[in-house]
C-alpha cells in the first residue's frame, strides 16, 4: 500500500536505527580502520588555489598530495566514498591526524562534533538533501583543516559541497583570496544552508497536514495518523542531530585556535546564526508535529462524538416507538377476557395508538433539545 | 466556510512558515545582498536634531546622509522597504557595517538579536500589530547605532517607530536631549510596547473561548477546536520570539559598550522588565491555551459520556420490554396444545403482561440509581 | 449558576487578564507618571519611631516629610490609594527616586523584583488574602527602603502590613530597635506570610477535589473539572508570580548594599525560606491539580466504562432473545404448507420455544463472564 | 471501604497537606517560639562519650547540659517531643543558637536545609518509616553541631536514631574514637537509611499494581487508580523532600566549615551519594507511576474495546435478522389482494425465510472477519 | 502465558526493584563489608604484563598480590564472584583503598561514578549484554586504577572484559606497551561498547513495534501495549544509568590526576564520545517508545470509531425499519372500525410498506453520505 511504502522508503534510515552504524569489530583496538562491505569506491578530487590560480585534479596516488600539501597556496582535498580505508589511512598520515580521528571518518554516522587538535581542526556533521520523489538522503561530511589544507571525507551528502567548487572556479569571489579557515566555514555552511530546503519540505508537509485535519477527507484519517508520526519521528531525529551541531558550532567560535583569522570568525558567527536557526525551527516542527497528532485527535474524537450523538438518538427515539407496536402485536385473546387487548378493537384504537406513538417521539425530540443534546 | 478563513487568513504568515524567509542564493557568497522581488520600494526619511533643532527630510541621494553624518547632534535615518538594495548597501558603507550585517536587514525575518561591533550596535527584532479585522501584521525592524546616528530598516513594522517621531517632534521631552543610545532605546520600546495590545488582544481570545467551553453553543464545538488550535499555535509563534529578543536584551544590558551613556541603561533595564514580562505571558497564554484544549476535552467528553449513558439506559429498559412483547406476539397455536402460550386466553392475561413490564421497567430503574448511573 | 458565578467572580482578576495593567500611555515618554482614573484616592500614613519614640500621623502636606525625613530616627510612610500621582511624585522627589521606579508604583501590578539603587533598595510584590466568601483579593505592594526611611505604596494589599504596625506600637519589639532594613523586612515578611492562608486554602480545596473524585456524588463531575481547571489556573498564576520573587529576595540577600545590617540579612535568609516555600507548594500544588485532572479522567473514563459494559451486556442478551420471538411471530401461513412453522403446532412448541430463550441467555451470560466482561 | 480507608488512612499527612505546618502567629515576631497544642511532651537524653567512657543519662534541669558542655568529650543531646519551648529556648541559649534556628526547629515540617554558622552548623531533614499496617510515619529531624556537641531535636522521627545509639553503646567502634562531626554524619545517615525500606515498598507496591495491571481481576480497576494515584502522590512528595535534601548536603560538602574533619568528608560524600541514589530512585518510581497509570489506561481502553466491539457485532448482526422477522410478521390481509404478503402462502416460504436470515448472518460475519473486526 | 512469561522474565531485575541491591545491615557502622549469600563464589585471576612478557595465573593467597605489586610491569587483578569479603577486604588493604568504596563493590549494584583518590581511581559502572532467549543480563563492574595495577570486581558482567584479555594476549597490540590508565581505558570501553549491541536490540524491537502497529495481527493489540511498556520501562532504566556514568566520564576527563598520560587522555575523550552516544540513543528510544505508544492508541482509536461507526449505521437504519414492520404487525381489528389497519387491506399495501421502507433506507443512507458518516 501507498502509506506503507511512503513511511518506511523515503525517510532516511538513520533517523531511528543504529544497524547501520559502521564500528571496528569488538576485538580490534580502537583506531583500527575496518573496510565496510558496503562503503562506496573511493575516488579523491584535489582543487589547489591560490588567488590567481586554481588547480583541479583527479588524484590516484595519494603521494601526490604530500607534494601538494608542500606547495603555496591552499589544497582541498575531497574524497568520496569510504571503502578504500589505505586512502584515508594515508591522508591521515600527511596531517598527522590522530587514528581516532580517522576512524570517525570512516566509522559513520557519528554524533555532529569538533575536535581541535592544535594543528588542525576536525569536524563531522551531517549533510541532508532532499532526493527525488519525497524521500530524504542524509550523509556523514567529515572535515579536517590545517594551516593550508581542508580535507573532506564524505559518501551521500558530498553534493552539497559543490557550490562552493563553483564558486571556487569564479577568479573574483572572496573565496579564493581567502584562506583555508574560509574554505572550511564556506562547505560548512553550505551543508547547513542544504537543511533549509528540507525544513521547509517538512514545514509544508504540516502545513498539508494541518489542512487535512480541517478538511479531512473520507479516506484520510489513518493515512493522516501515518504520516504524521512519520514527520515528527524525522524531525525528533533532525533535532537530535542539530542541537550537538549548534554546540559544536559555539564552541568553535570560542576555540581560540590560531588557524582562524579574526575577520572569518564574524562568518563563523553568523553560520552559527544559521546552524541555531535550523535548530529552533526544528525543534518548533517537532512541537507542532505534536500539536497537530493532539489536534487531530481532537478534531476526529469530536467529529465521531457528533455521528455516535445523531445516530444514538435516532435509535433512542425508535426504541419505545417499537416497544409500543409490539405491544399491540401481542396476541392475547380478545375472546377469552374483555381485559385482553381491548384496545385493538376500539373505534379509534389503531389512529390513537399512531399518535400516541407520534407524541412520544416529538417529546423525546423536544427533551433532548432541551438538553442540548441536539 | 468562516472558520476556515479565519484560521488561515488572520494570522501572521511568519508563525508556522519559512518559505517566505528571503535569503542569499545558494551558489552566491554570503554576504551578497539579493533584492527579492516582493520587498517595498524603498524610501530614506531622515530627523536630524540636537536639543533646539530638529530638521526632517526626505532624502533620494545617498550620499546627503554621509554629509549629515558629518554634522552635529543625532541623526535618525529611517529606510521603509527593502527592494532597493543598493541603497542599503551604500547605507553600510556609510557607518562602515560589515556584510553580513546588511544581509541579514534584507533577508527578513531573521531570529531577534543584538551584535556588538565596537563603533555601532546591531539589533534586529519583530514588530507586530493587530491589523484591522483581528489579523496580525508582523515585520522585522533592523536597528544600527553608532556614536551620532541611529539607522533603521523595516517594511511592515515601521508604523510601531511613529510615537517615537510624534516625541521627537515635541521640543520639550527628554530625548531631544539625550543622545543616540536614548534614541535606540526609545525606538525599541516602541516596538516592544507593540506586543503588549497583541497580548491583551490573545488573552481575550483565551477568555471568550474559556467562557464558551463553560457553556457552550450547539455548534460552538468544532470552532472553539479550530480557534484554540490556531491561538496556541500563534502563542508558541510568539514564545520562541520573544525568549530570544530578551536574551539579547539582556546582552545588551551587560555589553560593557561605551555607546551607552550610564543614565539611558536604567532605561535600558525598564525596557528589559518590559520584554521579560511580554515573554512571560507568551508562556502564561500558551500553557493556559494547553490547559484550555485539556478543559475543553474534558467538558465535551463528560457531556458526550452523560448523553450517551441517559441514551443508553432508556434504550436498555425498553429492550427486554420489547422483547416481553415480542414473546407474547409469537403464534403458537393454541388449538394444538394446552401447553402453547396458555396465557394469552387467561382472564387476566393481559394486565399481568402490562404490569410485568411495568414491574420490569421500575426495577431497572431503581437498580441503575442504585447503581449511580440515573 | 453557581458555578459559572463561582469560577469568574471569586478570582483574582490578574491571573489570566493583562487589561487591569495600567500603563503610561504610548505616545508620553517613559516615566511619566499617568493617573489611572479606577484608582483609589492617595491618603499618607506616617510612624516615626526610635527605640523610645513611636509618632503616628495621617499627612496630608507632602512637605511634612522631607521634614520628618531630616529627624533622627525611622520614618515609614505608608502611602494608601495611587490615584493623586502627584503626590507620589514628590514623595519620589523627597528620596531621590528614579521615574521609572515610581512609573512601576503607578502602573499596577508589575513583575516582582528587586532594584538596588545605590541610596535606596526598591521591591515590588504581590499581596494575596483570601476575602470573604472564598474570593481572593491580589493587590501590588511596592516598597523603597534608604538609610533612615521606608516608603510603601499599595491598594487592596495594604491589609497585610497592618500586623507590622502592631508590634511597632508594643514598646518591646526588636522592631523598635531596629533601622529601616528589618522594619523592611516585616513588611515583605508580612506579605510572605500572608501567601500561606491562601495556599492552605487551595491544599484544602484539592483535597476536597481528591475526595469528591473518590466518591463522586450524582451531579458533581461537571462541577468538579470546572473548580480544578479554575484551581490550576489560579495556581499557575501564583507559580508565576511566587519564582520571580524568590529570585528577586536571592538577588537581595547577595547584593553587597551596605543599607542592610548583618543581622538582618539572618531574617532576610529566613524570609527567602519561607518564599520559597511558598513557591516549592505553588508548584507541588500545580503539579497536583494537573494530576488530579488525570485522576478524574481516568475515573471517570472507568465508571463510564462500567456503565456501557454492563448495559450493552443486558442489551446484547435481549436482541437475540428478540429476534427468535420475532421468528416465532411470523405469520406464515401453516395451511399452505407443512413446512410453514410446523413448531407452532407442536405440542411442546411453546415451552420448547422459551427453553431455548433462557438456554441461549444462560450461554451469553457464561460466555461474558468467562471472557472476564461480566 | 476498605480502598477508601487505605488511601486516605495511611498515607503521610505531610504529602499534600500544609495544614499542619505549625507557625508562629502572624502578630508575633519572628523568632518567637510558640507552644503546639498537639506537639508531644518534652524529653531530654544525654550521651556523653569520649573513647573509654560512655555516660548516658536522662536531664530533667537543662542547666546541667551547660555543666556537660564544658566538659571532655561529645556530648550527644537527644530531644523528643517539641512542646515545652522553655527548653529549646534554653537548649538553644546554651550553644548561642539564633532564635530563627530554633523557630525552625519548633515550627514543623520545615524544608530540609544546612546553615552554616561559623561555630555551629544547624541541618533539617525529613525522617520516613513503615508504620505497621502499611502506614508511613514521617518527622522533622533537626541537628545542631558545634565542636563538641551534636544536638537532636524530633518528634516522630526520633526512633531512626536508635541504631546509631546501639553503635555508640559498643566499645569498639569507630564513632565512639571520632568527633562530633562523625556523629553527625552517622545520625544523619542513618536517617537517609531509613528512606530505602520505605523506598522498596513502594518499588514493590508498583511491581504489584503492574502486575495487576497485566492480569487484571474483575473488581480491581477502580482499586487500581485509586492506589496508583496515592503513589504517585506520595512519591511526588518524596521527591519534592529529597531534592533539596541532596543540594543541602551537597552544600555541606563543599562549605568549608573547620567543623569537619577531613577525614570525615569522605564518608560525607558517601552519604551523599546515598541522598542522591535515593533521589533518584523517588524520580523513577514517580515517573515509573505516571507511566503505570497510562499502562493501565491503554489497557483498560484494550479491553474496553474488545467488549464493545464483539458485543455491537452480535447486536448488530441480529438487528437486520429481527427486521426480516418483524416484516414477515406484518398483518397484510392476504384476503384483500394477491400482492399482500404471497410468500406467507409460499408451499417452501418459511424455510427460505430461514435461510435468507441464515444467509444475510454468514454474509455479514463473512464482511467482518474480512475487514479485520472480528 | 507467553507474553507474561516474557515481560516479567527476560528483562534485568535491577530496572525497577531495589530488593536485590544489596546493604550493610543498618546497626553495622559504614564501611564494613558483609557477605551476601546469594554472591557467587570469589576466585582471582592475574594478568601481569610488559611490552615482552605476559604472565597469567589464578591466584588463591591473595598475599601473592602483595608481592607482584611490588614487580615491574602492570598487574591486572580480575575477581569473579563478591562472596568472599575478606578477599576484597585484602585486596583493598593491599592498595590502601578506603573501606566506603570496598562497600561499593560489594554493595551492588551502585549508582556510576568515578571517585577521585590521590594515588588510585575508583569506578563503578554497569555491564549489560544479551542472553540467549532474548533475556538482557546486567551486573557492576568495579574498576580500581593505581600507578602500576588495575583491580575491577564483578559478578555477571565479567564477560565483556573477555575482548580486552585477548588484545592482552596478542602481543603487538597498543596495549601491551601502555600503561594501566591504558588498561583502565581499554576495560571501561569494552563495557560501553557492550552497550550497543543491546541498544540496537531494543532498536529493532522498537521497529518491530512499529510495523506491528501499522500493520495490525487479529490478536496482537495486547501483546503490542504490553511489549511497548516493557520496553519503555528498560530504556528509562538504562537512561538513568547512562547519564551519571557519562558525567563520571566527563570528569574522569577534567580531572588532572597524575594517573593519566596526555595520550591516553584522548581515547578516553574518544570513550566519553561513545557512551554520549548510547545515552542519546537510550533518550532517543525512550522518547520514541513513548511516542509509540500513542501512535498505538491513535491507530487503535481510528480503528475502533471506524468499525462503531459502521456497524452503529447499519443499526441504526434498520431500527426505523423494524419500526415500520413492528406497525403493520399490530393487530387492531379492522373489523371493530374502518380506521383500524385499513391499510392491510389495501390492494397494494404490502408493496406500498416494502417501499417505504426502502425508500427510508436509502434516505438514511444518503444523509449519512452527505454528513460524510458513511
Amino acid at each position: 500500500m501507498a502509506v506503507g511504502r511512503q513511511d518506511r522508503g523515503g525517510w532516511p534510515s538513520w533517523v531511528t536505527r543504529t544497524r547501520r552504524k559502521r564500528h571496528t569489530p569488538i576485538d580490534q583496538a580502537p583506531g583500527t580502520l575496518v573496510s565496510h562491505g558496503e562503503a562506496l569506491a573511493t575516488s579523491v578530487h584535489t582543487a589547489a588555489y591560490t588567488g590567481e590560480t586554481l588547480r583541479e585534479r583527479q588524484v590516484s596516488d595519494v603521494g601526490d598530495i604530500e607534494t601538494m600539501l608542500a606547495e603555496p597556496g591552499v589544497l582541498w582535498v575531497d574524497l568520496h566514498g569510504l571503502r578504500d580505508v589505505g586512502v584515508i589511512e594515508r591522508l591521515g598520515e600527511a596531517i598527522g591526524a590522530h587514528r581516532l580521528m580517522l576512524e570517525d571518518v570512516v566509522n559513520v554516522p557519528q554524533r555532529p562534533k569538533v575536535e581541535d587538535h592544535d594543528d588542525h581542526i576536525f569536524l563531522t556533521l551531517i549533510a541532508m538533501r532532499l532526493a527525488d520523489g519525497d524521500g530524504l538522503k542524509a550523509g556523514q561530511v567529515s572535515l579536517a583543516m590545517g594551516a593550508n589544507y581542508v580535507f573532506t571525507f564524505h559518501e551521500e551528502g558530498g553534493d552539497c559541497l559543490d557550490p562552493v567548487r563553483a564558486r571556487l572556479r569564479r577568479e573574483t569571489g572572496r573565496i579564493r583570496g581567502a584562506g583555508p579557515d574560509y574554505l572550511m566555514y564556506a562547505l560548512v555552511d553550505a551543508v547547513i544552508d542544504g537543511y533549509f530546503p528540507v525544513l521547509e519540505h517538512y514545514g509544508e508537509q504540516l502545513e498539508e497536514m494541518e489542512a487535512a485535519i480541517v478538511h479531512p477527507t473520507r479516506e484520510g484519517g489513518r493515512d493522516t495518523i501515518l504520516r504524521l508520526h512519520a514527520l515528527r519521528r524525522d524531525l525528533l531525529g533532525m533535532r537530535r542531530r542539530f542541537g550537538p551541531l549548534r554546540d559544536a558550532v559555539g564552541t568553535m567560535l570560542r576555540c581560540e585556535s590560531t588557524l582562524f583569522e579574526e575577520e572569518t570568525l564574524a562568518y563563523i558567527n553568523d553560520m552559527h546564526d544559521h546552524i541555531t536557526r535550523a535548530s529552533d525551527l526544528a525543534d518548533s516542527y517537532s512541537e507542532l508535529s505534536g500539536d497537530l497528532m493532539d489536534f487531530y485527535l481532537s478534531m476526529s474524537s469530536h467529529r465521531m462524538n457528533e455521528v455516535m450523538k445523531v445516530l444514538t438518538i435516532i435509535a433512542t427515539i425508535f426504541i419505545p416507538l417499537s416497544f409500543i407496536a409490539a405491544v399491540f402485536g401481542m396476541n392475547f385473546d380478545g375472546g377469552a377476557s374483555p381485559w385482553n387487548m381491548p384496545e385493538l378493537r376500539w373505534y379509534w384504537g389503531y389512529p390513537a395508538a399512531l399518535g400516541l406513538m407520534l407524541a412520544l417521539a416529538c417529546g423525546l425530540i423536544l427533551l433532548f433539545r432541551k438538553r442540548g443534546w441536539l
